[in-house]
């Protein structure tokens, strides 16, 4: 640990208070004094900073604040057209980009369905395209960066992927591919950060979603495989090469069916698609397999109440096992399979989890869905790709003086 | 997130210092100055208020630096009888307590064995005991605080153990019960910090043994119920209630034995004593378990065959478990019956583990036994009373100006 001087406590405040009011929309200076817990004069010229850098407005506050006296303080917001970035999301059956600016809006969005997994060339070559087209509707102020997430292992720094089972992928140096797909498209080297889908879909309902607020947090998604975020005591679990929270390939039955991993009875394997369409006669792969599985269950017959007792126990057990893991105050089902079957199957998986988990930490186990819906991954790469410019908000801005960057060329 | 001012910059500089010293033993200036980036003179005003808060001491260092031309830089060092602490450790067959002093010097130990696990009012007397015979060996400069270990969950804040199953323990109030028995017995009330035995023999091993340096570690300990310490991105994994980390209790067969948590089929009954203890017909509860099942495994023939096969494919599953949670640099075997065993079924279990961890992921599994033997987790304890110390160095010294408070009365 280093020690620290007067610019890295500017830089910190700064940071602290630019990451405040992008993930709020919107605080008045009295909020941001208390929050900060700085005096009065520095946060003034905090904000004067960050208003001169072009990425907050201060202006009189949405809402008139009724039967309040006296002069209304004045709101921070961010500017939405003071700094964005591009967000995309690689997945089995599409490939999707949004465009997003500073405090988390959504200025434009691309979805390219696929008829196979992409590969990696591919996959680039479909970001690239509606990266340009998203760029095309407006020239962007700042682009503060790229965002990309992948169901798979990816590594740590340098954005290859290890292994997505799902897009049989091994070894891509995926984040290079994008930036030089990117750099053909826009005639601009933009720098592209690549993380796990499930990592990212933690981070966008941390941030505005069913986990703001919360330090403890199991996200779960995928239809095909299961992906797992963790975030623990405020800090995402990462693991030292960026592989942690494999939570899919948990072994929960030595006598399971073999996992596109290697193993066998795998969480994934006993409680995904392949595990719902095999009982039902489906085939795993339908793009709508979730919409096939619900029209079974209504159907009812034994076929189906087998079906559903033997995976909602299942489901329960990798739960249970999270709880005696991580003891988060929520597990969140994001976008994927148990995200659409939650509402038909929740009352026959809790009592299992109840009955699996130790008496002592049973009290106040939550499992609820996503807040943001089918969108949290791509959200969340969108906020991957502001790391930086939240992290240390001048540099960035003093680094490209020019307002419009990428059209430039 | 606050900002920060000046007094906080002070403060953090100062905890860095005496962090690093403490961890280190002895560091010279020119290290210091290197390790926390600052500047000679701040570095000289910091080293210098921690030597007058009787903390530090500089001195040529121990050994002379042969070839070196010119004057020696001084070695900031630890002073051992500057600051100690108590710490206490509560197990099925034995109660322990260490007195160590700053830098990590143990200066003396006492264990007490006991017939059965004993009480939680039972402990706190035996640990008062063993506290009172320590101190009254030679006055202690600052007593900081104290730190006890126990098996089981402890919930964060407190101090109440929720729930310890080998010893039989239910919300007991330990922090307050051992708190009083230390204020009957030494005249001083004390701080008291008990925290979970696998989570403080990872910070022992973190700190001076076979996990220095490292950010991403799984420590697992135990005989009779196996726990489970996680540092993930150089943090401690706690979960919201500090029940985290309970690897122990993650389900690996649906069809397994009872375990005492009250599931069934946990990796703790598949593979500890009890699992162990059934095909060579022991008393599960022996003291001397892991001398027997060493003995029966030496001896040969088919159940030691079959039965060592058996419960390393079911550790190897576990560890798979574990690798593809939190993505490890190590996987530290501490105390109890695997660091006993590993020597002689090491060979089992590694090809198991290579065959179930995803291939992606499979490079670099690391599993070793602690560095710090049978003493890692009441050295972390020790480590735990420290803490309060080293975040905040000067706050605690001047509280206690009297270099003798707890034999004052």
């Amino acid at each position: 640990m280093r020690g620290r001087g007067t610019e890295d406590v500017r830089r910190h405040n700064l940071s602290t208070l630019l990451g405040l009011v992008h993930a709020r929309g919107g605080v008045t200076r009295a909020e941001v004094t208390r929050e900060l817990g700085l005096n009065r004069s520095t946060i003034g010229a905090l904000v004067g900073a960050l208003v001169e850098a072009g990425l907050l407005v201060e202006q009189a506050p949405s809402d008139g604040a009724p039967g309040r006296v006296g002069r209304p303080s004045l709101e921070v917001r961010p500017r939405t057209d003071g700094a964005e970035v591009l967000a995309g999301y690689v997945d089995v059956h599409a490939v999707q980009v949004v465009r997003v600016g500073l405090g988390g809006a959504v200025r434009g969005r691309r979805t390219v369905a696929t008829s196979a997994p992409p590969t990696p060339a591919r996959a680039a070559e479909l970001l690239a395209a509606a990266a340009r087209d998203l760029l095309a509707e407006s020239p962007p102020g700042l682009l503060a960066g790229v965002g990309v997430a992948v169901p798979g292992l990816v590594r740590a720094g340098d954005g290859v992927i290890a292994h997505a089972p799902n897009l049989d992928w091994r070894d891509a140096p995926f984040a290079d591919v994008v930036a030089a797909g990117l750099e053909a498209a826009t005639g601009q080297r933009l720098r592209v950060d690549v993380a796990n889908d499930a990592d990212l879909g933690l981070i966008a309902e941390h941030r505005r979603g069913a986990a703001v607020g919360l330090s403890d947090v199991v996200y779960l998604c995928g239809t095909y495989g299961l992906g797992g975020g963790v975030l623990t005591g405020g800090h995402p679990l990462t693991g030292h090469r960026g592989y942690a929270g494999e939570v899919g390939h948990v072994s929960v039955d030595p006598d399971g069916r073999a996992c596109r991993c290697g193993s066998r009875g795998c969480w994934e394997s006993e409680t995904l698609a392949a595990a719902w369409a095999e009982p039902f006669d489906l085939d795993p792969d339908a793009p709508d397999i979730a919409d096939l599985v619900l029209a079974r269950l209504a159907a009812g017959g034994v076929v189906s109440r087998r079906t559903r007792d033997k995976l909602s126990r299942a489901f329960a057990r990798g739960l249970a096992n999270i709880v005696h893991l991580f003891d988060p105050q929520a597990v969140v089902l994001g976008e994927g399979l148990w995200h659409r079957l939650w509402p038909e199957v929740r009352d026959d998986v809790m009592p299992w989890v109840d009955r699996l988990v130790m008496p002592a930490m049973r009290a106040g186990i939550t499992v609820r869905t996503s807040a943001l819906g089918e969108g949290s991954t791509v959200l969340g790469a969108a906020e991957l790709a502001f790391t930086r410019l939240l992290q240390d908000p001048l540099a960035l801005t003093q680094e490209s003086p020019d307002p419009d960057p990428v059209l430039q060329g």
